[in-house]
């Protein structure tokens, strides 16, 4: 792999683990940026870094790559503040949960012999923030790349060499199809598990149902203790997947009502049977 | 601990690592029954047990406790098959995860010298089965036992004696209030976790969905794989406080849906927050 120069804005949980794996996987040097100044100290003193820049420009300025690891609603704001700097040739990326938005929004700022390729890790972690970052996150988990007609092919090879690099399984996946199917795996789960929590705090037996609470439900709502604004910032850039999915979501769970209402065992246990085979069948490792 | 005989009927996940645990932390003696021989065969030869009983008379003659490990709606009609060869003074346990149905059946099909403590060790996995039972199962989990107002206190007081040998932690609740407890930390999360692979499943993208699927979706899909015809049983035994739980989940999420059709992000911020807060709260060991 040539020795380049990459850039990454935001040093949380996937922005930190994303320089900390640069910097162990690839022979790049790796520049950091994020708006709280001690965050990046922390970066450069845990050598997740090479070099801490003070601002935008001064990050983006020499960078052949700049990965954008920040909230989606904040992100074109920040590639427009870049384009300035950005030299001849560099390639943008990003590591948002969203990517429809950022195909239609982030490509028009930039001048013409500069390319944008979407980037979502399929990964993560309940914590947040650079203390939670590791460079072994991406291992063995697809990052999913997303393009438009007009992106050169250059870059993204050189994305799919750099996410290989540490570990992940690249895989170009259309922009509206990903935020379908993140709606579906991703961002209807979190609502659900946020939800059930809600469920469970509004019962009158709410101390008990927490006290007592089993593997299932600390499991089933784990993700709940994410970011929300991350989240709500997710919500709001993929609503209408996110909607129809909470809509089949509750057609599903209103048949299995009608099914206790009618004591109907058969369907039931047909549910249930189904739900467990496709589950064993597709995470037959568990 | 006076030395005792304890009959454990049905060696599933639950019977046979109760097997095992009283087995390794308790004097007592242990007999097995199992509908299925081979079952009765492997927990014999695992040193499980100590005798493995052909019949259920057999299983409960000498029997001081006899605990039926079996589906919930399958415990009424075994108690009974049972009754004619209970010991004077026996005490009738189970694990099922509904109480209030056996609370109102079971005592009333024993002699006035025998004595039922309803019981539902907070525990378990997705996998069933002897193969997947564990001596340790029960370590540091609630274990919850329920009683009628004519419970002989001595009963209980063995029941709880016998619970906490084995490393768990007994709680008297009243049935009624388990039930709706057990609904909402349990039952309606698993019915959850099977409609949210209903959703994934039916989506023109499903093969995609599952491919890509990260820690957060198997995570909260994990009991999804968990015995149906047992979760049918749970499902119809406490169907009103189930149902409850599922339209309480429902308006939740319609609320959530309204709030992103009218982009209200100060609303979605202030669910997750809430969620957020509430369960990291409750499980800060997390």
């Amino acid at each position: 792999m040539k020795k380049g120069i990459v850039a990454v804005i935001g040093l949380g949980l996937i922005g930190g683990s994303l320089a900390l794996a640069l910097k162990r996987y690839t022979p790049h040097t790796v520049y950091g940026y994020d708006a709280c100044e001690a965050t990046s100290e922390q970066a450069l003193q845990t050598k997740a870094i090479d070099g801490a820049a003070t601002n935008i420009a001064e990050a983006v300025q020499a960078a052949d790559v700049v990965i954008f690891c920040l909230p989606v609603s904040d992100i074109t704001a920040k590639v427009a503040e870049a384009v300035p700097y950005l030299k001849t040739g560099a390639i943008i990326s990003d590591v948002a949960g969203t990517k429809d938005n950022l195909l239609t929004a982030v490509p028009d700022l930039l001048p013409l012999n500069v390319n944008y390729v979407g980037g979502h890790p399929m990964t993560g972690s309940e914590k947040s923030g650079f203390s939670a970052a590791s460079a072994d996150l991406f291992i063995d988990r697809p990052y999913i790349l997303t393009l438009q007609k007009e992106t050169d092919s250059g870059a993204v090879e050189t994305l799919k060499e750099l996410v290989s690099a540490i570990g992940a399984m690249p895989m170009v996946i259309d922009g509206v199809v990903h935020d379908a199917i993140a709606a579906q795996i991703s961002h209807v789960p979190h609502v659900t598990a946020a939800a059930l929590v809600m469920m469970a705090n509004c019962s009158k037996h709410a101390d008990l149902n927490f006290a007592l609470a089993a593997g299932g439900f600390r499991d089933m709502t784990r993700i709940a203790s994410a970011n929300p604004a991350m989240w709500t910032d997710i919500c709001l850039t993929n609503k209408q997947e996110i909607i129809n999915g909470l809509l089949d979501l509750q057609k599903i769970i209103s048949q299995v009502v009608a099914n206790l209402n009618q004591g109907d065992a058969e369907n039931l246990i047909a549910f249930f049977s189904e739900a467990k085979k496709i589950r064993d069948d597709l995470f037959n490792s568990f």
